[in-house]
């Protein structure tokens, strides 16, 4: 065994018995834990502010960009908001321990589904420095045992903070080792954390899709994925198209960048010139890029637009993920052929229609396929606060355990205890 | 592209079609299609049983154990009792479109979480003919497509079941190919069916720890796995030890080659003698042989069986799963120390503790981190009929998503409709 399988094993191992420990304890003391986490990185400005210069200075030498670097880097007030954003956690309900469903078998055996820990989580990520205490914290919060492991440009200010949350743990009587960074940012530290199913019980990874699929293709326990969102709305014949304009404008234009943002928009015929001379000129006027097919193209680039511009699509922008004030626009005959363009192009994360005809409406909730469908509303909405679970760990694009947003309790799993007076099987 | 390669993409292609077909369909109509199914099985008696017929003679020249000819064997009577666990599906509960929770936002946005099926669903098996129709009745009863991938050994019967399947869908106007067998026994198939997570939302194996770590480790989409189970009593010195005898007999011997069976009991060293002349008399009656650590070999070795008898246990004793008249046991100081065995030693499938005192269980069933947690009551009670679920595709050794007996709810997964007047994000 090589001294680094060594190494992660032990994290493993420390994680395991630290989730153990967190079992025993209560949500009370899992929420001053919180609290005192929160304490522990404002108490820690100083060191992870002087980490993180290190990264900054690092990621200059390596030529990052001047966006890339903003999101690196960590000021007091940053400091400060990361703060405030693990406290903010320790007020939100606890969803261990609840009672999912009780009933009694006829042989007098009473069955609870209860709602535990899932256990150890891995996060394997390569954002910003504060998604080692988001991730961190939202784990603690629902007892289970966290192994970190960052991307290299951040890992200073990983450490530092990491080091913070676990000093906070201890302070509140909790294992220090629920919290675990892994320091070695080599890439074969990652396919020993996806090898090690004994001790991680799921792996997170949180970053772009190259490591997404490295993780998938390595990992021998479940993997949630939160893989790209090519939302599309569908703007009926039956729309309010005033609604559709706002709707679109916001879906689009309100941030660009985010996987909830809608890529695609398609119209249905008989309402496609006046949906181009109000929603079109609109998205013009925000500077948006209509990529569009041929038909809603003829209409389009009669507009002489004073910002944005319309140009001809390519097969391949009705598969694309733009993250930009770019939308792929495309006419349809109807229902149906919005359905089938969705089934075909979409990526199951947020699909909407745009109409006033309840069961066309209904139609479209029932069969689209995606984590979170939409009758007359912005796909903006797919966000763990917008949804009321006040934290998320972000959206997830798998089917299993975790759809959709993900919050306190997709960090929670159930078992069975069964309490009996002596029943045995016949 | 290798033909291989193209042959196993049109099923994964015939199954999306059909499950999108299926998630228009009503509870009605695929409860008609179940009875449907049922019909097609009992009228198509002959062929299943002449193709069963080459699997036999096949089995024999390869020279399967009598046992395993047996489990391969059909007859008339095991034709109709297949057919009429299919027909007893249709009078259960059907889970999907069931409301789990709906809630108003501040903004006047409906968000309803709503049960769905999964989508496609891929069983790859080796075990007997029956699972062909029991697997995919319980995944077309929830909405679901399936791709079946049975063993080399069975291949006849699959094809001519799976064929009578097909043809009742067709039959109460439902996409035949919602049940498909794939008739490649070769190895490769595996490996391309687990590449295909453009098409199959989850793989089921079912059968040996070989198939199903292969399944694992080539797998992109989420597996569920049905593991071991080294199911573990401990017998607390506060136990009723006429109930322990009842509980460890029923749980070792009412059928011991099955994964809910006990494999190890721990005793509390204050009633060791007592538990070793009731529970341990009882069992060398029944035949079983005991593995004892030194401390209860000491007791053990004086009892002078007429059956069964007592050997000194090795260190794997305590590691494996036996599937057999054979029992581990060891001597522990009370609940830390069985706490502690059954974390390094179970393997997190159904675990129990017998005794009296109610804090010393309550503990036990909080901190086992095991599907099922018993108090006073056999192991074998982890099964989907003994829950009252009706039906079961098998016991989950996984945590997410699935956990202990995997029946229709667990074929199905959730997803947010969102309801709105033209909310837009702020």
């Amino acid at each position: 065994m090589s001294e680094l399988q060594e190494t992660i094993l032990n994290f493993g191992r420390r994680a395991r018995t630290a989730a153990r420990a967190l079992a025993r304890s209560s949500s009370e003391q899992r929420n001053l834990g919180v609290l005192a986490m929160a304490d522990a990185i404002q108490a820690a400005e100083k060191e992870i502010l002087s980490a993180n210069a290190l990264d900054v200075s690092a990621g200059r030498e390596k030529g990052l960009s001047a966006a890339m670097l903003d999101r690196l880097s960590l000021t007091a007030a940053r400091v400060a908001a990361m703060a405030q954003g693990v406290r903010d956690v320790a007020a939100l309900p606890d969803p261990v321990g609840e009672v999912i469903r009780r009933w009694t078998r006829p042989n007098g055996l009473e069955i609870t589904k209860i709602r535990v820990p899932i256990g150890v989580v891995g996060i394997i990520y390569e954002s910003r420095p504060n998604v080692t205490s988001d991730a961190a914290v939202l784990c603690l919060k629902t007892g289970n045992a966290t192994i970190l492991r960052g991307g290299s440009e951040s890992i200073h200010s990983n450490v530092a903070i990491a080091n913070a949350l676990s000093k906070g743990l201890a302070a509140a009587g909790l294992p220090a080792e629920a919290i675990q960074l892994v320091p070695v940012t080599d890439r074969e530290a990652v396919s020993l954390l996806c090898a090690m199913d004994k001790y991680l019980d799921v792996i997170v990874p949180r970053g772009g899709k190259g490591l997404i699929e490295t993780v998938v293709s390595l990992a021998r326990m479940p993997v949630i994925k939160h893989y790209d969102g090519i939302c599309i709305l569908y703007v009926a014949a039956a729309a309010d198209l005033g609604m559709a304009r706002e709707i679109v404008i916001n879906a689009k234009c309100q941030r660009p960048g985010v996987c909830n943002a809608v890529e695609t928009v398609l119209v249905q015929r008989d309402v496609l010139e006046e949906f181009m001379r109000s929603t079109g000129v609109a998205l013009f006027e925000k500077g948006v890029e209509l990529r569009c097919d041929a038909e809603s193209y003829a209409v389009a680039s009669h507009l002489a637009p004073v910002a944005g511009r319309a140009v001809l699509a390519e097969a391949k922008d009705f598969d694309t993920e733009f993250l930009d004030l770019v939308l792929a626009l495309r006419v349809v005959g109807g229902l149906e052929e919005a359905l089938e363009h969705i089934e075909a192009h979409g990526s199951r994360h947020s699909d909407g229609i745009i109409t006033s005809d309840e069961a066309e409406a209904e139609q479209f909730l029932q069969e689209v396929d995606s984590a979170t469908v939409y009758w007359n509303a912005s796909t903006r909405f797919t966000d763990g606060g917008e949804f009321g679970f006040g934290a998320e760990i972000g959206i997830s694009t798998d089917k299993l355990h975790a759809r959709g947003p993900m919050a306190l309790e997709e960090l929670t799993t159930y078992k069975y205890q069964l309490r009996g007076t002596g029943q045995t099987r016949i």
